[in-house]
């Protein structure tokens, strides 16, 4: 019954990628702690660089310094 | 001063949907806990169905195979 | 696939009490959107009232001041 | 270490207003608790006024009462 | 930067399990998007199974039902 | 309405310093987007330091080698 939650910066992952990372979360459950895959719920959350920041500034204006 | 947080994919649900989620949410909250409806706040996040994942495969796949 | 997540105050709510938050949510769930309750998820928070706050306030404080 | 994240309705906040609530978060974990900047996370969900509740009804709906 | 939360029922999880999900999440999101694991965040969540319900009832209950 | 969560390390952060991180966040939001600070809630979710990671390892693991 595990619920889990990835939050990226929207910038271009793939159909693919977010597929990858919703199979390897639930298959961590799994190994770490046997829980059951079918009622694993994982959702990914892809957020604008411009409402994600880190030491205080946007990722937006990190991108920008090269960051 | 609850605060309840709904997630769904996005799949459609209309304002008149979402508005009876908020209703029926705060409604809960008062008659079980007898909690303020004023200060009770419900959030409704649609996720796309690319970005939600059960039993380790995304909604996209799931409605492909007629899950 | 619903999630539903119900954050409250730390303030005695009973088993029983949050039993039947569960049942409800997950069942305005089926009712409003036709969601399949077997893979509807509710978790529910209990803060503490130090950790909780609106307007300003720890409810902490406003339970001392009789609001 | 701390990560911050602040749900406000979708209501024209604008990049340069987001990034000061970014810079204000951070600051505050600072100036509060003593955090290193460079690992404390912000992010900013905006959330539509049809998805958002208070006291039962979509903000939405209380816009349109002068609310 | 990203940023995981794993949410599990409180069922006897040992440091070295957690530390297994933290490592194994960060790597994910290594390998999937090229992250840097230096600031990808994971955040793990216990909740009592009282608090926690599936299909409308409490894992408690289900426990108690051999479910 | 806005809602924030701040999640820090459970390491001793007192009542008074929890006041001031709501305090300090309700601010905020009144200052850079003129919210309303009667219906501004503020949480903080204080994690275990065995549920926390960054650069693939737990805080505890950190804390032993003096990051």
């Amino acid at each position: 019954m595990p619920y889990v939650n990835i939050r990226i910066t929207r910038e271009g992952a793939t159909a693919e990628q977010k597929a990858r990372l919703i199979q390897g979360a639930t298959q961590l459950l799994v190994d770490v702690l046997g829980k059951n895959p079918q009622t694993t719920v994982v959702t990914i959350d892809e957020v604008d660089t411009d409402n994600w920041g880190i030491g205080g500034e946007t990722i937006t204006a990190r991108r920008k310094q090269g960051k």
